[in-house]
């Protein structure tokens, strides 16, 4: 009954050697902590087409609560994972991408380089996270912490949310 | 010459007991506080079609300056108020959605669980609220105390907003 | 080897007497005194056409780095420039929206007003500004202080990005 996850590294870096991939593993580690299961973790390159195939199928499997992106959101010229996340939202989630944003720039103001969508698609949960890991861990705690990612789940899977309505 | 509300309750349950409905009359008792007329007040169920319906005849009426729905922004199941909303906006107004998240998660991390949008449809100002009367208070106070909403409308019909600009 | 800076000013009353623009000049003088280069600097009304034909021209010669609009953000029957620049943009930037309302929003509940967006088209980064000269000034120090835009444009151009990523 653990919330399952999904871990998508988007980096052609990462793409092409594994071990180039620190946040994806950093991300594993933050949400074992917190007591979820990372059933599945992937790397592709910065390519739309690529970023959209693996998100659909975890989509359409059923079985993953939240997936997780990392790299892809900034300014550099490679940059599309929100092009490739946006359009398969079937609801947008401005509320979490407010949380994000205002939480990256309590450590730094360069955090506004950073273009993050959230939503959901069918019953599961998509976050776009930067790609550095101090970016990550900032991100992770704020979603993890305070059992915000945690509330968000139960509503999407039809849960009656009076946890979180108590709290509102 | 007073501001013109309507109020639209979105939920299944208040559809069919209207004394389930607790954040309408909320809004209902701020805006007359504010000096606001509050000329009506519906329920519908977490219905597409039935929230565009009344809030385009609303629109189309042209005698409510601003309407005000609440529910439906989470992530529920049949949460679907900003999809039925987000359509319907000629211009989106992101700064008022900032101003209410920035609000809500200074009160609690679960704010993050909304996904308001905020905008203009013709002459009318529309804005989504969460269903919690505590929401509710917290996003109002913010929308009407300091007298945005009031400079907003006063610049949707077409004043030259003088003193909006001197304030900015 | 400077960043070279095109300036919209969108206003009715400044495209019939360019003396009325305050805000250009002011972004102007700014930009100068950061060190970049103004290039271009152009008065057009309150039209959708008018804003898209100059800021097409302008991302389609390749010699310009960054587009700053001012005015036409607000919720008045002619400010239409977010609508006008939101169908050019390839990539939002939803992280330098946050930054320009959040700073702003420390300043002025009326800040809640503006409905900026910001994003790339081709190379260039664009950004929508207020039309007041208050505002204007505390958008551009977020945009210029800390070298955010400087490390956009970094970016943009196909940097590593290096500087940035240290930074996150
Ligand atoms: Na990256």
């Amino acid at each position: 009954n653990s919330i399952r996850v999904a871990i998508l590294t988007v980096s052609d870096t990462a793409s092409l050697d594994a071990n180039a991939d620190k946040s994806g593993p950093t991300i594993n580690e933050i949400v074992s902590k917190a007591g979820f299961i990372c059933t599945e973790a992937v790397i592709v390159p910065d390519s739309i087409p690529r970023i959209q195939n693996q998100v659909k199928r975890w989509c359409d499997q059923g079985n993953i609560d939240w997936i997780i992106t990392t790299g892809g959101t900034g300014f550099g010229v490679r940059d599309l994972t929100p092009e490739a996340i946006s359009p398969l939202l079937e609801r947008h989630a401005s509320g979490l991408v407010h949380l994000l944003m205002a939480t990256s720039l309590q450590h730094t103001p360069m955090a506004a380089l950073s273009r993050p969508v959230a939503g959901t698609a069918k019953n599961t949960l998509i976050v776009t996270l930067p790609g550095s890991v101090r970016a990550v861990k900032e991100n992770m705690d704020a979603l993890v912490a305070n059992g915000v990612v945690k509330h968000a789940l139960e509503l999407i899977q039809g849960g009656t949310g009076q946890n979180v309505h108590k709290n509102l």
